[in-house]
């Protein structure tokens, strides 16, 4: 689909994002770090490798269950960065605010963000702030960039998949689309749902001294799980098979879901980490996230496979029967971070 | 002036500004880097030292005389890095766009930013797109962050600055601010004020080759050469004594700013660089500046005292007299990056 104008399905995560991606902005400034379409880029600076990302939060509510965009801010550059093998190391902050915002709760999201930065062992080390008049901002944007060192040495990327290759997800999905979804109108839920933002760098860092088994890491946030399978399946042109039964998602989120008709495989995560490693060497790696205190809850969910129609995701639904999992079409939750 | 909301005068690049920054970022977010209270952060990262910097644009209207939001995006960030003595490599931009914004203006803007970063050197390597629905943003605020390799082995900062040291700019101040000013009401103008927006890395490095003689830099953008001057001074603790008459300001500036009662060195600029430096390197400095095309009209424009009460700019005045320059107070120019 062709448009004339920017629609909210052009910030979704989905199909239109994808193509805005592709079209606009890799085709203007292809090099061969933003080609790849990456999460984060991988550049070489002296004798190291560095890991550079950015992200613009402009959630809504600005305060929600188990977060709130100061926090989210922090956690989804920092998950970014670990996604590409990187250790966090500095994050640069850029606040637009609205005319009138109250300082009390600037002063909360900064403290938040201050909060947040200090558990994932980064610092923020530059920033800036633009105020805008009334009317013309949503209270407040929060755009963070960071740098970190990347010491994995073998290839995490779409290509590094192999038929073989395991699917492990590292906690329960959907959690935070949920939370987000919960505040935006009654649906009569008796549990609170919290969003699962949190920094993934450290137990990702425990995974990756296990050795190289890691071909592929990516943090599911807009889009849900399926959005990030879906791109990598197709990038590597292999078949991913998932075992809809394995994937976990809490008793608040599928009652959510139940209502409102959405599939928790399609709903925002701020604090899980898809890996796809080495069929051999998944049994180690999700041991070590199980013992990490934000990846209890993970899961094998899946292989990788060479078998139908490649670069697709089939899904061995829990009802006994398979269908593909495709990019979102349209736009689930907007502004959910 | 403490106050409950964040006013207009927040962004201003003044007093407010400087407040905020302090109290509320640095306070929180404490740390060697941000301290300093530079544009970029310099940082060491293996065996080099990097230089971090971020800047979100909000300006209005988003395409200008002279320029546009997306090439502004890209010059005010490698602008950031060029003063902080770095070499620009990779930028990433962060893309708030509201929905039902143009396509074909979306276009023109990333083809402005691909050209801008071709002419400055630099790859935009990685990036993200949110969209907001109609009414949550003001058309489309663009986020950049830059890294940038720092070779130049002195430093450079306010604290480097020593008695006798000569002040420079690379060029007319204000037209940047006067352009914007022109756009947003008919003022009678016969000369059409084109902004300065340009990147200055490339003549920076010129500069830096000369030796170890410069001191600071710093691109005067919001609150003009006045800002740039009164809180390096401050920095310092020493006094700047400035010759009004030596600061090269355009006829068309001038005129725009007597209609409206402004003063062109509060108005902001995007392509001009305050260099101060020992004096005995002034002269050299001063030609290298003006045999580069972005330096043509350079000049030395005052001098570093310990004369009177310090911490202070004095400007010595073309009608003879002496005033003092501090930070701006209010917001003169809503939006002007």
């Amino acid at each position: 689909m062709k448009t004339d104008t920017v629609l909210l399905e052009h910030g979704s995560g989905g199909m239109l994002t994808n193509r805005l991606i592709r079209e606009m902005f890799v085709g203007s400034f292809s090099n061969e770090h933003l080609d790849r379409m990456d999460d984060a880029a991988v550049v070489r600076v002296g004798e190291g490798r560095l890991c550079f990302t950015t992200d613009s939060f402009v959630v809504d509510p600005i305060f929600f269950p188990g977060g709130d965009i100061g926090s989210l801010a922090v956690h989804g550059t920092v998950n970014d960065i670990a996604a590409c093998a990187g250790r966090p190391l500095f994050l640069s902050a850029g606040f637009i605010i609205e005319e009138g915002f109250a300082m009390e709760e600037l002063a909360r999201i900064v403290d938040s963000m201050a909060r947040a930065s200090r558990e994932a062992g980064v610092k923020v080390v530059t920033g800036d702030t633009k105020v805008v008049p009334k009317g013309s901002a949503d209270k407040i944007f929060i755009t963070t960039s960071g740098i970190g060192v990347v010491e994995y040495a073998s290839e995490v990327s779409p290509s590094a998949i192999r038929e073989g290759d395991a699917v492990l997800i590292s906690g329960p999905v959907g959690d935070h689309g949920a939370a987000i979804l919960s505040t935006r109108s009654d649906l009569g839920m008796r549990t609170r749902i919290l969003s699962d933002s949190a920094p993934l760098g450290g137990m990702v860092q425990e995974v990756l001294r296990t050795g190289d088994a890691v071909h592929f890491m990516r943090d599911p946030t807009r889009g849900g799980l399926a959005a990030v399978l879906a791109e990598a399946a197709h990038a590597a042109g292999l078949t991913f098979e998932i075992d809809e039964q394995a994937v976990p998602v809490r008793e608040g989120v599928r009652g959510l879901c139940e209502i409102t008709g959405m599939d928790p495989l399609y709903l925002a995560c701020e604090g899980r980490m898809v890996v796809i490693c080495e069929g051999s060497g998944a049994p180690g790696i999700l041991e070590i996230m199980r013992s990490h205190p934000l990846g209890r809850d993970a899961a094998i969910i899946g292989r990788v496979t060479r078998k139908g129609t490649r670069g697709r995701v089939v899904l061995w639904t829990i009802a006994g029967g398979s269908r593909e999992v495709d990019l979102p079409e349209g736009e689930l939750v907007p502004r959910i971070c």
